[in-house]
């Protein structure tokens, strides 16, 4: 198996990997497991993968995409077809097992397309070509993560000076990413230029990534922050405790619509209603030029269980009707601004989504 | 000890009591253990009504309200006083220690004190009529609680007929009341009007009354109900799905500002975004002249253990810090009509609530 680079050190304290590339397979730290528990998985397989996303054990729009890319990469490795061609057949195999683990995600499709397409360009070159340059995109593709959320950081702290504190939804940490993250980027970045920053976390309901996930890495980051439950923050917001909200993505189309974790429409009514600036952090993976808005992208419907028990302890009477989506659509109109690794991009979002994703 | 006729079966079905006098204590059901368990607990001393009060074993301003009372009920017949001064200093300590046991509910205050009034009335008839005037306004009180609820549903219920599907925050049921309930009332009597009535269920975190409770009396009474996190209902209003929020109350100021379960402003506030009607029930008990407006009510915060976790497991770090107001206001102007049981009253809510509690 190829060993490679994934593991030099970044050029600044971008905090720990949660996705790695390894010689015994993709390593990932186990999401649900956390804050309790810091355990890590090694997945050997393509269907280890995608069990690991469709169960959550990795989620996050960047980081589902960089582990799917490493699943691809293990799948190449895996693939003991003679040609470069049998193993781009194989691969195709992977990528349509990968992409229907979770449907919103595009970074998901994104990245094994990319890696499919990195693929086929190396069969001239013969079926190890084909395996290494499998592998290599899928680590250039984790380097590339942590860089760009580098750059998303430095694009957005300045819109975080002098506000006052900041209310983030869900994990769009190093958690949801390969390291540093997107809202946690922004709010990292931040925190470094005015240690006073704090972060009310919204604990987010039903999974639990803000609880969870967000205080777990912004407690490892020294970055004071306090959890609240998710219909809190308005009441915050009223008493002006609350100076811009930082959220992440999951998608966001053409025309600056927003999929987001379930919850995240309902702070952004909020954040109008009070004047409050509602900040979106992704990287360029995350706009889909094909989706021109909200009302095209599906959204994912979840497992009843995760409403109507938390970790084997009944919440509703166990014949209770849930609806469980998993994320909600913020319409553009309510985005103040979207910070890319391109930079940030301000309305009218179509003309200036379009040029960062040129 | 007087037996009371608190199980005078009523005139029409109201369903199970869930706080009741009896010769042996006070029979309340433990909304701690709910959905799963159904557990009855019998408090015997004040003290075990304070606690029960507390830890939430029994929660919702009507219901503690009555609750408190049961408690003076079994002060004074615990007393050993031999004069009727010596019963009503035993239950001026009682009356102490019960009003300290919950800041935010004015019902609390206001049957406490309705209990020690009574209970001086009587002194001239010595330390027995006492004791059997505290306990029969005890009773008073319980049966009194189950006609308003009553009233509330149907005053309330025309204003449900023909909004399509209604969401309620937390529970102003049956548990929250004697029997019945005030949202819930009015929910039940509108579904008895319209049987396609579908009730979507705020699980309301922390302490997820939503989830554990309303599904369950709604499940019970027959009503069509699905739970939902507490960010998803102004997802379900931006998509049409929600036609009225109808919720209950711990305290109404004089002009009309709603002190309720924490998440109660949140969905006004969006409720106000989408062009839903958002009703408030409450018996007149709720309603405090003495509280000009919502920045004079005191907002219980609770105990960090309430977000931390759950039954036992993890969902922040340990020493993660939290933020838990039991409760938040909702400004009158967001409220679109206030259900009492003496009529649904309108804005301008100072000269409508000083009307209905006249």
């Amino acid at each position: 198996m190829t060993v490679c680079t994934d593991s030099t050190p970044p050029p600044d304290d971008v905090g720990m990997r949660t996705v790695r590339w390894t010689d015994g397979g993709v390593v990932l730290i186990d999401q649900t497991a956390l804050p309790d528990d810091e355990r890590w998985i090694t997945c050997r397989s393509v269907e280890r993968v995608a069990a690991a996303i469709r169960d959550l054990e990795v989620r996050g729009a960047p980081a589902i995409g960089v582990t799917a890319a490493m699943g691809m990469a293990l799948a190449a490795t895996a693939s003991a077809a003679p040609t470069a061609a049998g193993v781009v057949a194989d691969l195709e195999v992977a990528a349509t097992r990968l992409a229907a683990t979770r449907p919103t995600a595009v970074n998901l499709v994104w990245a094994v397309d990319r890696t499919l397409a990195v693929a086929r360009d190396a069969v001239v070159g013969g079926p190890i070509a084909v395996r290494d340059a499998v592998v290599a995109e899928a680590c250039r593709l984790a380097d590339d993560d942590v860089a760009r959320c580098r750059a998303i950081g430095v694009a957005g702290a300045p819109l975080l000076d002098g506000v006052g504190d900041v209310v983030t939804h869900c994990n769009a940490g190093g958690l949801a990413t390969v390291a540093y993250g997107t809202a946690l980027g922004v709010i990292r970045a931040a925190a470094d230029r005015r240690p006073d920053l704090h972060v009310w976390v919204d604990e987010t309901r039903p999974v639990l990534q803000g609880g969870r996930l967000t205080a777990w890495e912004l407690d490892r980051a020294g970055v004071a922050c306090t959890v609240i439950v998710d219909g809190a923050a308005p009441a915050l917001m009223a008493e002006g405790r609350i100076g811009a909200a930082v959220v992440g993505a999951d998608r966001i189309a053409a025309n600056g619509d927003v999929a987001n974790k379930i919850g995240t429409y309902a702070l952004a009514v909020a954040a109008r209603h009070h004047g409050v600036p509602f900040y979106v952090a992704a990287p360029r993976s995350t706009i889909d030029p094909a989706t021109p808005d909200g009302v095209s992208i599906e959204i994912e419907e979840r497992d009843p269980g995760e409403i109507r028990s938390y970790r084997g302890a009944a919440i509703t009477p166990a014949a209770t009707r849930t609806h469980n989506p998993a994320f909600d659509v913020t319409p553009a109109a309510l985005v103040t601004a979207i910070v890319t690794d391109a930079g940030v991009v301000r309305p009218p979002y179509g003309p200036g989504l379009a040029a960062a994703c040129r």
